[in-house]
């Protein structure tokens, strides 16, 4: 991690951890894993997971240092309860007992206690519309309600913990041989395998999530016009309408629209649009330029009275890299940056100092996927010269902050 | 176009034209084409486009017979002001002149007349942020706001005219070059060339809408109970819920998740879901298995008061092939079809079916486009046999209408 600045403390955030998720004791014996599976850390049922993530601060560095402390928590927390149906080859159970308090240790897997009586038995399917639903998606569900459950717990302690601001957030989960990458912002994580580049993350920004934003508020915005107040319209035109310009027709597309249409300008038009500016300058209401991500609670328009937080969501996309797929060797690993890195150093290239760097050093050190997130974190800040930090082609390298996990696969 | 039986009548409509857009007179002049084109049809200033549409009817024809007669209309009406535009290879202008009206024809393309003085001009982008809008994205604008202005019209004249039920909606646009294929429900549309098939549109089912209609409704169905009754939940659980099963944890996802969960039943899970049943059998609110089109103004749950039209779209999704980037040989087509071909045939044995007919025929013959569509048709039929119709696998045909075109690329 660097700070390059644009900030005066650090606001990028970053957590590496190996959990322990023990089996809550409330389920207990009631669906028993495979013999001896699961029986870790001196009689303690449960598994580990290994743990990456990177908060990427804005307006202060509060709501990344507290999700840098917590995420992993609410990650196991929400996976407590599946111990043992992950580490249990057949199918989740669509529905689990009545009480799962109830009975001691069962000699076989059964869903339901006798006295159920003629409660349908998950065993044997009796609706034949029934979904199957994996493994992978319950491990995708507990990841993405753990981001839920950050919003109201920094909500509720940002005030007592003088917690400022909101962040992105880019999590890796390394769970029984698959990586799960969750992200809700503009940070990245990019898989090189072979020298191939797998993207592993998309980034939510107002320009990518355009249609989420204004559907979101169309015609909730209309039927609750106080989260738009009277400044913002839901149009959206190529750029900002002069008052000179009323009655002339103009480019325009709404929230279902792709394509572009003309129409006449009216006053309603020459609002503010609820999305401006292109590329990283782009912001929703003027505020923010990420779309996804913790906190910012407080965050208002400014000098207004208008929240920003309803337009924004917490929740990941999260994508799923199966490790047994593949042949892996020491060079192929898993990037996770925050804009600070992608900003100035695209894909490529930094797939091009991942090969450089790894190459020089012995394929058995250890330090060598360090060198190389060192390596990318100070090419990316470039070096001071007269006319400021430059990249060596030149360009001004990032002046915001950069961070940089490199993992092996 | 053949009934196959599940309705009386065909519920199927199509429509093949060739239309003229005529430029508005307003704009006469204002915006001069290069010299001579345009100068078509005895000297009236437009363009033709070829249009091909199916419309797959449901509960009545009613819509699908006044959408077959109307929509290509609205794509001219919506085109019409393009017309000068269009055939201008210089970029849109973001700002058209304040009264289209006011001259006479104007010896060269200036889009500001001299009297608005300060108001910007076009020519010279006095905005840093402006968005380059294509010629490609008007067209596609067109025809979004086609299918919109379809919606009020039916909605004004299904009493007068007595038009009954909705329909999906797929229509092709060969313009200057390019096909538009808009695509509103779920026919589908693919090309095959040099025997590979490249989809030209997706469907739109309950399963493929899931989080629209989820996020579409929640939290304004929160706002709006009157929408979702007191009869449905937004939460989607693999099966439904017997009561029987109260306060045991069961499978689920909200409108943002993609993962599963486990959570507590509560009286409120015990409604209907809003969607419901999987792949052809899928329903929303347990009543129509499409959720984009025209018409079903007066679609209501069954014994219910609650209308369904909130809850579809009657925007289509456009998708872009440009003839002119690749080599075509006689045997590359587009198919159109409804989903009465696609049940029973998939994608590959259509394009088998294509290469099979299309072989037995002279490459000049005119008719043996036609004659794949009949094939196609009459296989996914079937044959009468004493266990019903049955395809040439033994498995039931299509009892639904079945309608394809063919067209050469």
């Amino acid at each position: 991690v660097i700070n390059a600045g644009k900030s005066q403390h650090n606001e990028d955030q970053a957590c590496c951890e190996v959990v322990f998720v023990e089996r809550r004791p409330s389920l207990r014996g009631r669906l028993p894993s495979r013999e001896g599976s699961g029986e870790l850390d001196g009689g303690r049922k449960g598994f580990y997971f290994h743990y990456w993530a990177l908060f990427d601060g804005h307006a202060g560095s509060g709501a990344a240092v507290m999700a840098s402390k917590r995420l992993h928590l609410h990650i196991c927390e929400q996976l407590r309860d599946l111990v043992d149906i992950l580490q249990d080859p057949s199918p989740p159970p669509i529905c689990l007992p009545h009480d799962a308090r109830a009975g001691p240790t069962e000699p076989s897997r059964v869903p339901l206690t006798e006295d159920d009586g003629d409660v349908p038995n998950d065993a044997v399917p009796r609706f034949h519309l029934e979904k199957a639903v994996s493994h992978e998606s319950l491990v995708i569900g507990a990841i993405e309600n753990a981001f839920k459950h950050m919003v109201p717990q920094i909500e509720r302690e940002r005030v007592s913990q003088r917690l400022s601001g909101g962040c992105c957030a880019l999590a890796a989960v390394y769970l029984m041989g698959k990586f799960y990458v969750a992200n809700a912002g503009d940070s990245r994580a990019i898989i090189i395998r072979n020298g191939e580049i797998i993207p592993m993350s998309r980034e939510f920004t107002p320009e990518t999530e355009r249609q989420r934003l204004h559907r979101r508020f169309v015609p909730p915005a209309f039927l609750r016009p106080e989260l738009l107040g009277k400044e913002f319209t839901h149009l959206e035109f190529p750029r900002r309408i002069q008052p000179k310009e009323l009655g002339r027709k103009m480019l325009y597309r709404d929230q279902s629209m792709n394509g572009w249409a003309y129409k006449k300008i009216e006053e309603d038009d020459l609002k503010f649009p609820l999305i401006y500016g292109e590329g990283k300058k782009a912001r929703v209401m003027a505020t923010i330029g990420v779309t996804r991500g913790l906190g910012d609670h407080d965050l208002k328009v400014f000098s207004s009275n208008i929240h920003i937080k309803p337009f924004l969501s917490c929740f990941p996309e999260v994508r799923v890299y199966d490790l047994t797929q593949y042949e892996h060797c020491p060079d192929d690993v898993l990037v996770l940056g925050t804009d600070g890195l992608w900003d100035v150093t695209n894909d490529k290239e930094v797939a091009g100092v991942v090969m450089e760097v790894l190459t020089s050093y012995e394929p058995n050190d250890p330090c060598r996927y360090t060198m190389v997130a060192q390596e990318l974190v100070v090419r990316s800040r470039g070096v001071l010269k007269e006319r400021g930090w430059r990249l060596a082609n030149d360009k001004l390298g990032s002046g915001d902050d950069i961070s940089v996990f490199v993992i092996p696969l």
